[in-house]
């Protein structure tokens, strides 16, 4: 049984592409990380969803000490009640400094470690125009570092997969709940509390995703 | 000026690239990283190396709690007394996986953040054949990365620098005299303790290097 490394953050993307790498067979290491984000409701949302998925979960805490963001800075306004189109236009100033460059490099080195031979990660495109980190030919670059930087990535046992990056949130939202993903216990907003801000970009495209597909979201009453 | 962040371990070959960074007329931002390394040495020299070039100094301390090296795991021997031909072999168990992604993807968020346009990496080809992620094919990888992950990198305004990549480790101590780098402050040795061990790969390449040009190690009596 081969095992796999799966960054989740407690979102909905990772928790889909958590249960797709179960369900494909691989033994899972989840991997999430306390970063300095605004809130740390994500982190009790990550440990539900590993748990559900019987999937070890390991989290990383990291010192960084740059605010250059608003996902990390509380002084900062996050972006609220943007259409679509301005979602899709800029990158946003919920952008972290290189967040999945840190993440996945974090991520790789610990596959080494235990003997992974895949790294999972849930990027997809409806991100790409706002983080430069959710493009296909940002994740084909990383997967080419592995493959040229690390020992196993030499050996042709190392490798980045991004199974969700071409597929829109419905796509997701579908193949989620094709594997009984637990959405119930996923967090997408990118405030703290009890319940989604139904404001900010991350909830706009979720709810968005749920609407299309006829689906009720299990956070939103 | 320009800002520039450069990596520096407390070894010799980082000391010289801060050193030629400064001269280059970059404001060096410097940073470290206490990531469960068997010692702590090195970290007293980063200290002194970036107090020397009025630099100021970061360290940000990572939670690595694998210990796939020997490196980072007291418990493995450190291989010693090898040829520099053996040396020059194999990867050894002093590889920690995936280690200069780590720190160069937190060294690029951090300069993303503060407004620098580079990040500084003292890598150089003698490394080469041990350790993947001294490569030029690497490096020239993670800085097409930054080109394409980050908000500066795609602006055109952060790209990694690499001076040191296609020099010996007699033309880098070389180069370090001309800056009057405070070689007395560096530390190479694999091992902690007061004085050099003399005998891992560290300090077999590093007294090669001052034997072929005829100077002394101000750290070996």
């Amino acid at each position: 049984m081969s095992k796999a490394v799966v960054l989740i953050s407690g979102g909905l993307d990772s928790a889909v592409t958590l249960f797709f790498a179960i369900k494909k067979g691989y033994k899972c290491h989840s991997i999430t990380f306390d970063y300095g984000q605004r809130h740390t409701r994500e982190l009790l949302s990550a440990r539900r969803i590993a748990k559900a998925g019987n999937s070890e979960l390991k989290i990383i805490k990291l010192g960084l000490s740059w605010k250059g963001s608003s996902l990390l800075n509380k002084d900062m306004k996050l972006p609220l009640d943007r259409s679509i189109k301005q979602i899709k236009k800029d990158i946003p100033s919920t952008y972290v400094p290189a967040r999945n460059t840190i993440f996945l490099s974090i991520a790789t080195s610990f596959a080494e470690a235990i003997g992974a031979s895949f790294v999972f990660i849930g990027a997809h495109f409806e991100d790409s125009s706002g983080y430069p980190d959710c493009r296909i030919e940002y994740l084909k670059a990383f997967d080419a570092l592995i493959k040229l930087g690390t020992k196993k990535g030499l050996e042709g046992d190392l490798a980045l997969r991004f199974p969700l990056i071409d597929k829109t949130k419905k796509e997701i939202i579908r193949l989620g709940a094709s594997l009984k993903v637990p959405f119930q216990f996923t967090w997408s907003c990118y405030k703290g509390g009890d319940r989604p801000c139904m404001r900010c970009d991350s909830c706009i495209l979720r709810a968005k995703g749920f609407r299309e597909l006829g689906l009720k979201d299990p956070l939103v009453n």
